[in-house]
């Protein structure tokens, strides 16, 4: 009798993750897939971006945490599509989306009219470095209180960004921080992403964020063809 | 022909895990596997640690991390005792340490004469709630800057804690932040552990932090017999 091995659960989930992109290709739907730490921000810099495109682009939002629907909460109030996708058991839960989860959730949310769809990954530097959602774009955010050595301990998730987000700048007066280590130790991993830095407590930098995020929209339907 | 399957790989885990704490008991060290997000501030933390215990408490300590001996070398720079453990690797690497992984590092580490061993962990908030180290204690690191709902959003880790350390307090007037709101997230999963708050920036709360590692290695000694 011949035991069958899965051996590779990570082509599994890039085979998902790809079809989760022709679906969202094909409504003309432009995916950014946001990674940071717990805490770094990511949330309120949404918040914020969503108040500044309302009107402009028409948003959606997949927010994964292993607990609680606080966030999908926060983006609700926005009047926004979003869904909630919890990956918390038991055990502690997975430490990131994945592709099957993402495509769950997708099931469950309204996508007709959308332009562009956020994923708000868990709180993780480590494994969702690894596991491809069906995005365009991964951004990779890194706030200033967490000092300037993050690219150089978790490399892969600031090697496999597309943009890096530096968060929370109005706290630098307050550290003991020094920006242009922090761009070093960046571009020791990654030599070429863009590199933006914003507070979303302030609105310094919002704007360069933002037009970014317009002209990857532009980028990607020039090169789909839309 | 039988397959066998390993059902249980935390069971393993736990198995090492009480191998490793009979050894460190065996030698009369007192354990703490320490936990956080990336950049909470745990090194800096122990560096004033090391400085305030040094002539006190014959101190070691094993650093997790995925990549760099950064900490290793802050920590080699307070003449202690100190391995790295990298739990990197080319997919992304381990986003916690295992028992195993510990062994191996005890096993590079002189212990003769310690009187307390840290385990610095990698940061991440949710798979390291579920390995056991060989600790005698565990305590969650969580810094004001990543605001109140940690607790409620990754509550295992939360939950498992024996000690829970509110850090960077320097910061609260920079900052949104409601540390009554943060209580009481931490009470919802955890009733009962002690909760300290410190800045390792300014010194604020370090007695209390310092307080609380004398006590525990005199229960745990107690409870020995020692």
């Amino acid at each position: 009798m011949e035991v069958k091995v899965v051996r590779d659960i990570m082509k599994i989930n890039d085979n998902v993750a790809a079809s989760n992109h022709e679906m969202l290709a094909g409504r003309g739907i432009v995916t950014l897939n946001l990674v940071s730490s717990p805490g770094a921000g990511k949330t309120s810099l949404l918040e914020k971006t969503l108040e500044i495109l309302k009107g402009e682009i028409a948003v959606g939002v997949v927010e994964g945490d292993v607990n609680t629907s606080h966030d999908a909460e926060k983006i609700a109030a926005h009047d926004v599509p979003v869904v909630q996708v919890n990956t918390g058991g038991p055990a502690g839960g997975s430490c990131h989306l994945d592709a099957g989860m993402v495509k769950e959730g997708l099931a469950a949310l309204e996508l007709d009219g959308l332009q562009l769809l956020f994923i708000e990954n868990v709180g993780n530097l480590i494994c969702t470095a690894s596991y491809k959602l069906g995005e365009d774009r991964k951004v990779t955010f890194v706030s200033v209180t967490e000092g300037e050595d993050k690219p150089v301990k978790y490399p892969l998730i600031f090697r496999n960004a597309d943009a890096i987000v530096i968060t929370k700048t109005d706290l630098i007066p307050h550290l003991d921080f020094d920006m242009e280590k922090l761009y070093g130790h960046i571009r020791e991993v990654n030599p070429e992403a863009p590199v933006i830095e914003c507070s979303a407590r302030t609105g310094e930098g919002m704007d360069t964020w933002i037009a970014y995020i317009r002209q990857t929209s532009e980028d990607v339907r020039a090169k789909r063809g839309d």
